[in-house]
């Protein structure tokens, strides 16, 4: 008998879900699993970064879904602290940097899960010490050791979904926050009407945010002092990069392994290299099939990565499955409002060509008249003719967000507006007014398509 | 020119829902609409009822969202007090009885709004006095007024949606309450495990509830004095019933308009009757499709009356619109337990000779380590072999039911579970662990399916 070895690169999220899935289906006799970890950790939230630091999630174990140790239990064999600095496919083997020095990992099968990388501006003062990512958990830890100290003021570089959420949570922690972004809106996933309400929240609990101001540098000598922005000199203790993240493929493209127009690792939707059999991605790193656009994106989120990383550990173990692909679906929550999109924005409709109406209804997340009902803003971006959903957003308070999963379900399906009207929908008064807010918005968009 | 006339009858959701949308694509000079209600009141929200008597809604004007001077100021002419007890299809008379006595009124285009009556045994002592009713404001009004006179203790005949509803109500009043239900588990629309869930809570706030006892009598002279069920004799100041309702259709079937097998009336997608030319019928009193069962059925939902209302009336109004159909979504909370349904039940299922399997997953709302992590227990009925998903159950606390409108949705679709367990549904912390319970079991049922 002819053991395999199953070599996974990134020990997070969609690589350990293969391996875990993988053994799940051949036994430790039939397989051997090796997974390279560069950091410290396995398989945690990034997501839930920005809650530990806000105090919501009251310690970093917390955010560990599990440790080196019990996937060591299940005959998985996690190497901490060695970063896979090689592929060759030819002689099946991985170079590897450990703390012992470097060796060579001969492979059968290779899942490559590299997951994401900040995105770093080429600024003057950039690597300044007092600026910090917030990627992995060594970078909350140190965002968390920077506070321990006392800093008054901060500045967050970025008004997208990572950048608000850690600009709250400073604001929590009782620091003076300022937000710089260069383009005239937060979080450009969503439309400007969209932005805009998020911009109000954000200002209204007292974050300085500024738009339209990219910065030019950060000033300091042994510590930030301050960042230079377009529109003047913002003093700072400390900066937090929040400008998202890019596939780390630079290891799979230096050995040849396809990327799509995303950047990301191109699969088919076993998620097997498209250019290397027996080569497998999943997660942060790899490219998606955009189910509305049909273009390839590259989306870093948990859910993904947990879900691509399972399809390919149930192939590599000798079953079948596929990832259908995405529709865009995001959800945050800034200072009580919640933000939810899905499909495509105003924008990236328009974009890719598409004639677009758009509805925006204002209602309620329950009977208007029950207690506790709480404000929704229900945006639909439909084809115009043909009625197509092509994207929704939802802004709210309470009860609010999660109803992007309906149209995000409605864009899975391919559902016209006119179809989503009347889809059955459960309704009581604690739980939505007679006619969902959902259901609001697509008869209005209905009426607006063919006008 | 010749006007037409539209006569409605009956003043609640559906008639007053057609009324409104026919007059926006018809003015007054084209379409005369006279809407017949034997109550008082129009366009009100029997579901909102058991919130009034428990006191979350503070006054019955909350529940009524439409008055009839305002309709009157859209120039519909609603004639409360007055009560429709017979048509002549030949003639195209309405026979109405009003204050003034009986009068007749032509009509062009008839619509027929009935509504549902409760179900109301035929027991020794039903009619005593201190029995209640709750499907109308009317019947509401009654039970605050007996409330004020200070009862001790109440039985609730039935352990349905209403049943429960109003049981809670009553505790919250300050009320000893006992609620009898014929069937082993309360509310029958949900399977026997959840049914099992829901009882636990139900008798967690101090409720007597009664399983497998049907009510034999109640007893009393001027007044209740106690029910008498086969497991006993079960004092009590007060009544109420909640054993559901039954499509209102004696003046439908007298008229000889066609019911279908579930004894509401029988439309075509426009919701005109299938047997009579320019009659139409819409909510509690009309048959729907359902798209799983393929069965006509009759589902009493505001939600269902609003929609087959407005598009009743946009037929009448000289526009096309069809409706498609439901699924058999509800939803309800009971003592901060929330429980939903879709599609078919496991007993429905296999009544109709499917076969299934069930499964059930436990999990959060929020990513198990988020501040505000609810409990939630997601439950699916798929069909064997081919995967197809038949219904699902949902019971929960905050943030857990409506979560059920995925399920609804992919119910709506034709999805099976193997599609539905990648659907792209929103991620963060705050709002769902990284594997949406709905994924989950959907996963969990996909891996059960095939074996």
């Amino acid at each position: 008998m002819s053991r395999e070895r199953l070599v996974v690169i990134g020990g997070d999220a969609a690589g350990m879900s293969a391996a875990a899935q993988a053994r799940r289906r051949r036994a430790v006799g039939d397989l051997q699993i090796v997974a390279l970890e560069r950091g410290r950790y396995t398989s945690y939230s990034a997501c839930g970064i920005p809650y530990w630091i806000a105090g919501d999630v009251s310690a970093m174990d917390h955010l560990i879904a599990r440790s080196p140790e019990e996937f060591g239990r299940a005959d998985i064999d996690v190497r901490t602290g060695h970063e896979a600095i090689g592929v060759d496919t030819g002689a099946g083997e991985v170079t590897v940097r450990g703390p012992s020095g470097e060796q060579r990992v001969g492979y059968d099968q290779l899942m490559i899960a590299t997951g994401a990388r900040p995105i770093r501006p080429d600024l003057p003062g950039i690597n300044t010490d007092g600026v910090y990512g917030v990627q992995t958990l060594s970078d909350g830890e140190a965002v968390q050791q920077a506070l321990a100290a006392g800093p008054k003021r901060a500045v967050v570089v970025g008004a997208g979904y990572i950048g608000l959420e850690l600009a709250e949570a400073l604001v929590r922690r009782g620091l003076q926050v300022t937000v710089v972004e260069a383009a005239e809106q937060p979080m450009s996933t969503v439309d400007p009407d969209i932005g805009a309400r998020i911009a109000d929240v954000v200002r209204g609990i007292g974050i300085d945010l500024r738009l339209g101001e990219p910065v030019k540098a950060i000033e300091g000598e042994d510590r930030v002092r301050a960042v230079v922005t377009t529109g003047g000199t913002v003093p700072a203790d400390m900066v937090v990069l929040g400008l998202g993240v890019a596939p780390e493929t630079a290891l799979a493209a230096a050995a040849g392994i396809a990327c799509g127009a995303s950047n990301g690792v191109a699969t088919k939707a076993t998620m097997e290299s498209v250019s290397h059999h027996r080569v497998w991605s999943a997660g942060d790193c790899v490219e998606s099939h955009h189910r509305v656009s049909h273009r390839g994106v590259n989306i870093a989120l948990g859910t993904h990565a947990n879900k691509q990383g399972r399809i390919a550990g149930t192939n590599i173990g000798g079953g079948y499955a596929t990832f259908p692909g995405v529709v865009g679906t995001a959800v945050t929550k800034i200072c009580e409002l919640e933000i939810a999109r899905t499909g495509l924005s105003s924008r990236e409709a328009t974009g890719i060509g598409l004639q677009i109406v758009t509805v925006s209804v204002d209602s309620t997340t329950r009977a208007g008249y029950f207690p506790g009902a709480q404000p929704i803003t229900t945006k639909i971006i439909a084809e115009r003719g043909t009625g197509r959903l092509l994207g929704a957003q939802i802004v709210g308070r309470e009860g609010a967000a999660k109803r992007i999963d309906v149209l995000a379900t409605a864009l899975w399906n391919d559902m016209t507006v006119g179809e989503l009207q009347n889809v059955d929908l459960s309704y009581a008064p604690p739980f939505a007014p007679t006619w969902d807010p959902v259901l609001i918005a697509a008869r209005k968009a209905a009426d607006a398509v063919g006008g």
